[in-house]
């Protein structure tokens, strides 16, 4: 039993919370629930009372002296951010490709260097899980500096068993270790693996065979996610892989219209994933199809960027009611990147999210794509209490000093971790 | 006296030292004095010696008792940032016109709720000396947090010559009272006042026969900038502003062609500028023009992703002999931010400069363009030892983990302020 803590006097207290149950869609991506001069009292690692400061003075009169308090005037506080789509978990990195391919070198002279995703795969298949475990832990504490306490991460650097197996396997003993909840997926279908190319349906074969029924029969992940594009796995192989991760309980994921409209956001919607990643290129149809089945777009504005993409139609698939999340994608080869809040103010800035829906795209919404929703994402009674306090005084000014790390304290299960 | 400090086994030392002086061009811009296993002594606020560990070990053997030993093994270590074109001194604050914009608000709503530079240039004139202080030392206090140790800022949000005094005034007060260097620039033609609309030539004989004077009689400026645009100064009285100023020992700056092309780049090499700054349409002769005459091209990507235009050409400046500064922009309406790490990933990014080059640009590049290069900006002796430790072993790292403040220490004038 810990000592109880009451954060008070919040300036905004921007609670998220709301009688709808499930992923927010249109207005109801702008309705943060927001408190003036609002408190939380946090026990036992979850939130026990969320409201006016008054209201929890009243409340707690009986107990005040019992608890640490946190003088938040002058402060916004939302809940901790969650990351629904990362890569985090790999093997070496790839800063001196970066430079080359600025010095002018071409997708030829990368690969013959030993670049690109294969070179993730080689070093991800060399280091052992005790590297993997320390390269990840660094990631992980960057991603609390940034607010971040819930990370959903995917294997696919593996592209064989072993190293996928290994890759969940580290997942599984950091979500031990790490105060960050790690949400694990699997993804052995991320890329077609040389010795399989030209053979991609007896990978899809190895795959659904001999990989999905180890990783569920050890429990090793949640979602079943597919690289469903032109010259990867076609919609057909993308559906087979899901609807057989689903007969192991499997929720489908899937990487869609990245490239080019491949049908990608329509499969998400008829294979009943729970979200659809990426989307730069989806259909009005695909849109549309996303938003009568309630899957969630899952957003990645800072791989848009760092590609030189032109960001997804954020404010287009919110209009449609399409409940939109956000994550940096962190990954070593399209987002080297642990900033939630540079994601924030790029869905604003690229794709033109209000301050609100933003912030909702990175709490609620995207706690819902990774079905964590009655854990983390807003504070309600009985919620983890998984908090942020930040240096500024309200959403709207979080959004719009753009680029800077506002973050000043996080608490993990009510812990202070920063 | 204050005692020595030895920054030892710097795993990469960038010290940007050269012995060519003057900005620096074409390849010279990625050569950064590497020095693996580096050290720099400082004593006294200033740079003693710059070498390998093994030289300084032999170089101070008798005095190593001396110092304050810091071990640099794993990490980078640059010269302090160089902010080189700043509006970083105003008054208020303006998410709520970055919120309404994004709810879909149109320009004339935004003006009719009175935002816009107006609003800047209202709530500027309205603050008192001492409410400036305390919000730009906020804001300056970020800059340090990012590894900025020099800022430029102009004036330009007073829009008579009250508020342009004080806004100078405040900046010369702040160089007293704040770590950082405040280089101040005159900048009285940002915009024309609403009160001088249709009478813009009447404005530029009130700003050279009544401002400039007593600017330069209180020597409260170095640089005089000039907002050369369509539909706000053009280019002939730009030219008119920027020679009278000279006539003051005031050295022109230039906001060109950020808009459209305006004849802004090639008038910066026609009058001797600095610097120009934004260039985001420039012409190919204004390039050229530049690349002849020496100026420096203060690019700003932050500003142009914050306002969803492609970035300047920086590639192709380079490549055409032009030496690139990069800047932060720091300003109300266009790009609220203090992160020049952000801006120098921008620059890799959205501008093709290699690693290399966005480091040049933001030290020894950007010094030039504040005239500061003899005092900051490299690593040698007798320079001011402004100093930052990062948090990775690369300049290559710091470039690619994108979205990041990886700044871990920084010393100002050889005392740590981070
Ligand atoms: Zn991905
Ligand atoms: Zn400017």
């Amino acid at each position: 039993m810990t000592k109880p803590i009451w954060i008070k006097h919040i300036t905004q207290l921007a609670t998220l919370a709301s009688e709808e149950k499930g992923p927010r869609s249109k207005e109801a991506m702008s309705e943060l629930g927001i408190i003036e001069d609002g408190s939380l009292w946090l026990e036992n690692g979850v939130i026990q009372a969320v409201g006016t400061t008054k209201e929890l003075e009243k409340q707690y009169e009986a107990r005040a002296e019992e608890a640490d308090i946190v003088d938040a005037t002058g402060h916004l506080v939302t809940p901790g951010l969650v990351d629904p789509h990362t890569h985090v978990v790999y093997g070496g990195s790839r800063e001196r490709e970066f430079e080359m391919r600025l010095e002018g070198a071409t997708y030829m002279d990368i690969m013959n260097a030993g670049g690109g995703i294969h070179a993730t795969t080689r070093m991800t298949r060399e280091a052992s899980e005790e590297e993997l475990i320390e390269q990840t832990t660094r990631r992980l504490d960057s991603f609390l500096q940034h607010g971040v306490t819930t990370v959903e991460g995917k294997s696919g650097y593996g592209m064989n068993l072993e190293t996928e197996l290994k890759q969940l396997r580290v997942m599984k003993k950091l979500q031990e270790s790490h105060p960050i909840d790690l949400v694990p997926t699997f993804m052995g279908a991320h890329a077609v693996p040389p010795d399989f190319k030209g053979r991609e349906d007896e990978f899809v074969d190895h795959l659904i065979e001999d990989m999905l029924p180890i990783v569920a029969e050890e429990k090793l992940a949640e979602f079943n996610d597919v690289f469903c594009e032109k010259g990867v796995f076609t919609p057909e192989q993308s559906e087979r892989i899901l609807e057989a991760g689903k007969q192991y309980g499997l929720i489908p994921k899937i990487h869609a219209d990245e490239i080019e409209p491949y049908g990608g956001a329509e499969l998400a919607a008829k294979v009943g994933a729970i979200s659809a990643e990426h989307l730069l290129k989806a259909s009005d149809e695909g849109i549309q199809a996303m938003a009568k089945s309630g899957t969630i777009a899952c957003l990645l504005p800072a791989t848009a960027l760092y590609l030189r993409e032109q960001a997804a139609a954020g404010r287009k698939m919110i209009d449609e009611g399409v409940a939109v999340a956000i994550s940096t994608d962190a990954n070593p080869g399209s987002s080297p990147t642990t900033s939630m809040p540079l994601v924030m103010n790029l869905a604003c800035i690229s794709m033109r999210l209000t301050p609100a829906e933003s912030l909702t795209a990175a709490t609620y919404n995207a706690a819902c794509a990774i079905n964590r929703q009655d854990l983390v994402g807003s504070f309600e009674v009985g919620k983890q209490a998984d908090i942020v306090l930040w240096n500024v005084k309200s959403y709207q000014e979080l959004q719009y000093l753009f680029g800077v790390n506002h973050v000043k304290s996080v608490w993990k299960k009510g812990v202070q971790v920063v």
